[in-house]
């Protein structure tokens, strides 16, 4: 473990100093030779006509490699405001209630540290993904937990349902913001209108407001229990929505790194205080690559030929899981499935366990759950099902040859 | 101007609510179809080779767009520790002693959380780039000024000098670090080895940290009055220091949005411990294309080529302001020559003016000051050279035109 400097600031101390779950299993994944479904990077050809913006953005002799608009490109905010408008029902002012970002985790980062002051707290629903909290303490706010829970023998991520009694609980005086995460991840919980409903309700009643981060909506699979609603079309609620979003997760190019907030005009200004000082501005070239590919993707079919190949994916993972005994739950949208290993009698290692002698590589449950909590799933792991076939294929005779010989 | 979110978090009444001075006057540039010498962004063409090389990155099909290292793609700061190595006088690790970062001023920011408890002081040295004190105060630190200040008549950018016993007199217990920019924007000022020493002992007698903003490193003029001495080369200053870099700068890419911080590794560390949950990580395919950029630079003759040829341009633009009476003073680094406008007893709004009446674009200096602190300085402003030689000549018609008519 690296030692952190004498020199660091308090705020670091909230901070696990080995550094995230992800690089930390990616790390023991690359050592140990094993296919790597722990963190979620697709390994899939991005599209051609993704590739070609790029190639073209690329081209540009002078000004496309600048300083763009602080804001956001105009292209890609113009962009996202024609394929999003419909989706919440409103129009939206590209100018001033889109935002680009340095991928969602920057989104949700300046979002945070433009909301919340120390002490307030911030409702998160367990399990998380690892940066809200850690937002939430960078910003000497307080991170309240409730936690979704599985029904008894539930196969399916729609058989995670959040307890509204323990939501209800869990508000003080001090709540200023609910954060959901629709499609989930880890679970790939796609969550019902009634569900939405009731979050919205709670909102209303304590005015509240809601961070949704809803990275993974391009990725709902056909047989959902429920459709991809977004929080902010929900009546009364776009005023206090803040909708994240991503490039990386739309078009299978995370390491592109590029992300959005869409609020309403004062919240949009409070989030681009902080953004104007932490990026200034977004990487130019690829935002036009992004705008121009969201704009082709909008006509060309290409989110339900991917919606189709990543069900294919996920079906295939679904049954090599099935076929070694590993419970998995099926997701209704996002790349990932968790699965349940209890009948293999592992402790918390399991995912170090499996990559060391299996060659295949998950992250454990407790990566989405505040530290010693995650009792209940202590025998889940994730794994990521955005990669190509050959991979899965791999994966799947390494898995196979070790459970059922 | 855009009212701000009741929500917001305290830290924001920090900042000016009409945002950066920068963004202001580049959209009154484009409203006025103003030359825009305001905002430093390149306008010649991104050379050949580097834009061959981000070609060949986004020619990649499937990994080159994904994720890479949070701390940094392995080929850049593999680069990067070849390059600066000797320049600072000692093996850098590429692995723990750099980190890549979303522009220098994600670099600045990150630093700073991770550094600055509320209530630290950082001293800063005016006229300063306006990230700086935003960060401390983002953080909850507070900026403590000394200023640079001109010689009487002085011509040149080694004339501004700074107070020691100023500085001396700024330290007290809260003390915590020291923020150097050298060469300096706006003024050029490239720093003599007399100078960083004097900060230098001052670091050391009262065991301060010291972040040194060399982004300009790479633009440093023949007849400068000193080379570029790196804080860090200084005897027993790299265990304090953290060494701020720029792509944007080095290439003439300032949209690329790739920057670097160079220090110990425990203070690496705990800049990376904040930048995992800002941005995660850094655009990957054009780190890629940095890394095989900084590696043929470093035998090409890039880096000589391009300070000759902003050699040039700056005694383009000195001889354009000296011929309509504007006072420039030389500016041994970078890419900003700052003027004195005292002849013509415009007020403040000098920039606006200019703008609106003759279609050029500046920056005021007051952006480079505390609120209310640039009395002295109330009769300077700011161009940038880093332009074509079009553009120039166009900034050149205009302004000679309305002043020698």
């Amino acid at each position: 473990m690296t030692k952190i400097s004498q020199f660091s600031a308090k705020r670091l101390n909230s901070l696990d100093p080995n550094g995230t779950v992800f690089a930390e299993y990616t790390a023991l994944a690359n050592k140990h030779k094993a296919v790597n479904l722990g963190q979620g990077f697709p390994t899939l050809h991005v599209a051609d006509f993704i590739r070609k913006n790029a190639a073209e953005a690329i081209a540009h002799e002078s000004l496309g490699h600048q300083y763009t608009r602080s804001e956001g490109h105009v292209k890609l905010v113009n962009a996202l405001a024609k394929y999003y408008s419909p989706k919440i029902g409103r129009e939206l002012n590209p100018l001033n209630e889109i935002m680009t970002t340095v991928g969602a985790s920057e989104a949700i980062y300046s979002t945070i540290q433009a909301l919340v002051d120390p002490d307030d707290e911030v409702i998160l629903m367990q399990p998380y993904y690892d940066s809200y909290p850690a937002s939430i303490s960078l910003a000497g706010g307080k991170p309240v937990i409730v936690s979704l829970k599985p029904k008894a023998n539930g196969v399916s991520s729609s058989d995670w349902r959040l307890d509204i009694a323990e939501l209800k609980k869990a508000i003080t005086s001090k709540t200023k913001i609910i954060m959901i995460n629709n499609p989930n991840n880890p679970i790939g919980k796609v969550w019902s209108r009634d569900e939405l409903m009731q979050v919205a309700d709670i909102a209303k009643e304590h005015d509240l407001l809601v961070i949704a981060d809803e990275v993974y909506e391009t990725l709902v699979y056909s047989d959902s229990e429920s459709p991809m609603i977004k929080f902010a079309s929900l009546p009364d609620m776009y005023e206090r929505t803040i909708t994240i979003g991503s490039m990386g997760k739309m078009f299978g190019v995370t390491g592109w790194k590029i992300g959005w907030v869409i609020a309403p005009p004062e919240i949009t200004r409070a989030s681009w205080l902080v953004h104007q000082f932490l990026p200034f501005s977004v990487v130019t070239p690829l935002q036009e690559a992004g705008a121009n590919s969201l704009e082709m993707a909008m006509t060309n079919g290409y989110f339900e030929d991917t919606t189709k190949t990543y069900q294919k994916l996920r079906d295939k993972l679904m049954k090599t899981l099935n076929d070694v005994g590993f419970h998995p739950m099926k997701p209704d949208g996002g790349y990932f499935i968790i699965a349940n290993i209890a009948p293999f009698k592992v402790q918390e290692d399991f995912s170090a366990y499996l990559t060391k002698t299996v060659g295949v590589t998950s992250i454990p449950m407790r990566a989405f759950y505040q530290k010693n909590s995650h009792g209940e799933v202590q025998h889940y792991v994730r794994f990521a099902f955005c990669k190509d076939e050959a991979t899965l294929d791999e994966a799947g005779k390494r898995l196979t040859e070790y459970f059922t010989k």
